[in-house]
């Protein structure tokens, strides 16, 4: 049996064209284009490249792109300060604070400070909080909602299906958890604690491995014809001396052998993110008018 | 083997004395005792008695109770004006709205209402958020904060051992989920869509019952040496005709040639209700005052 591969880069470009679609409408009916304000604070390089490609995918949808850069000595109040002002500023929608923040700032304090209406990664307690009473009109986090899209493109209806999510961040892997939650699927959350691990794994229909350990999940501890999505991005030794490569938390090779499809690393959830960012930002948008979401998004 | 018997009422009444021996060093350290006030729309007997028994328990703990009580012909903006008083009220600490509400008052909007830091029923979005997101500064909701103490009493450290939560509700089901889980179970929530519920039950350390479902659970279902917390409080059909009886989701006769351990119905879970709800109003009130609260509770 060869397992499907899910196209998260496709699906990631049809979900922003759907998106940019979406737009003009908006902006006729609210005399704007929808706005997105990323926050950066100091110099780490892998979160400037991720701020340039939200800031080039932003606008690629039509969409306003925003972005307040810090030094990396900034006070706390300082970046308060800078939320603050987006929190009032009209024609910002969406308001993305990079994470990590240099260790003299305290992540909670800043996100707390987000207006949750403008909260598009879904971190504030508002929102957390609404999606674990299902309450649908909070913001949900990105990778999570990414992963179920894929998961409901692949599968359809998840409903009494067994999913194990692996980690349990308050990014991933617990909203996870409440997404399929809500889905109907009968959710089990495992972690670093977990005992038998490979024994929780082997009775899922559906995996999420979101762990950060490279290649973890073997492909004999997959159910027959499993759906698995990966959001592991790990950065291991290459082939040749000096190079690395991007690996999951799943080997890849190894489960492509027993399950019925899987996400690949990279190519796989990693697109999703940015893409519902924007499908985000386009809904705090609406909600914000006070116009009706659009369809499909 | 024979089961172990939780008594969930000797351990409520610990918790109620416990609760009452910290009133005297807050109210000396405050200038006033805890006040907790409870709201009741309507006449409904069951509710009636609920409210009554809370008052009972809140002035023997030594605390200041109030009751406010609207006709069932209240409106929502009656009620939510008594809401705005009580979060102004410096002497109330705790607020809770008797549920359920008459049909033509929306409940999700009154609790959006209440004060978090005054939600001691701790089904506020905002608490319902600091759970899922591990902010130990919110109210937790009763029953489920109840479990979770004859858990740990009983069991001691929970970590690594696998969880069963059967019933997905904001108020019982979702967040003991999310308190195992900070014990660091393996956490699996099951209901009325989940497939196989026996062999799900079956790997379980830990069950957790509450689909309101008379005796659902068969004791075969239950691992050797299981502990089980039955939420459920069913009235059936008693001996004699004409006489009725309270039994849980757990059949317990059934159940006690295999479990470890087992709440009783009536006397396990229920009396513990009330005593966590004493004490979340004790913790309110030390937090909103910005004293130290008691060890121990």
């Amino acid at each position: 049996m060869t397992a499907a591969i899910i196209d998260g880069k496709a699906f990631a470009e049809e979900l922003r064209a759907r998106v940019a679609d979406a737009v003009p409408g908006f902006a006729a009916a609210a005399g704007r284009a929808p706005g997105l304000a990323v926050v950066l604070v100091g110099e780490d390089p892998a979160s400037s490249v991720y701020v340039r490609s939200k800031g080039k995918a932003t606008t690629a949808a039509g969409m306003l792109s925003l972005e307040h850069r810090l030094p990396a000595s900034a006070t706390e109040n300082e970046l308060l300060e800078v939320v603050r002002l987006l929190n009032a500023d009209p024609q910002v929608d969406g308001i993305l604070v990079q994470l990590p923040l240099p260790a003299h700032i305290d992540e909670a304090a800043v996100i707390a400070a987000i207006d949750p209406a403008k909260d598009v990664d879904g971190f504030h307690v508002v929102n957390a909080g609404k999606l674990a009473v299902g309450d649908r009109s909070g913001m949900v986090p990105c990778t999570p909602l990414g992963c179920l899209m894929l998961l409901k493109e692949q599968r359809g209806d998840l409903s009494g299906l067994d999913a194990v999510v692996i980690g349990r961040s308050n990014i991933v892997g617990k909203p996870m958890a409440q997404l399929l939650l809500a889905e109907s699927c009968t959710v089990t959350i495992a972690h670093s604690r977990t005992r038998a691990l490979s024994d929780v794994v082997r009775r899922a229909d559906i995996v999420v491995a979101a762990v950060g350990r490279p290649e973890m999940v073997k492909g004999s501890w997959l159910r027959e014809g499993a759906v698995v999505i990966d959001v592991g991005i790990n950065r291991v030794a290459g082939a040749e001396p000096g190079k690395t490569r991007l690996v999951g938390d799943v080997d890849f090779a190894d489960a492509m052998g027993h399950v019925g499809a899987i996400t690949p690393v990279p190519g796989g959830v990693g697109p999703m993110t940015i893409a519902v960012l924007l499908r985000n930002t386009l809904v705090a948008a609406h909600l914000r008018q006070g116009l009706p979401v659009p369809e499909g998004i």
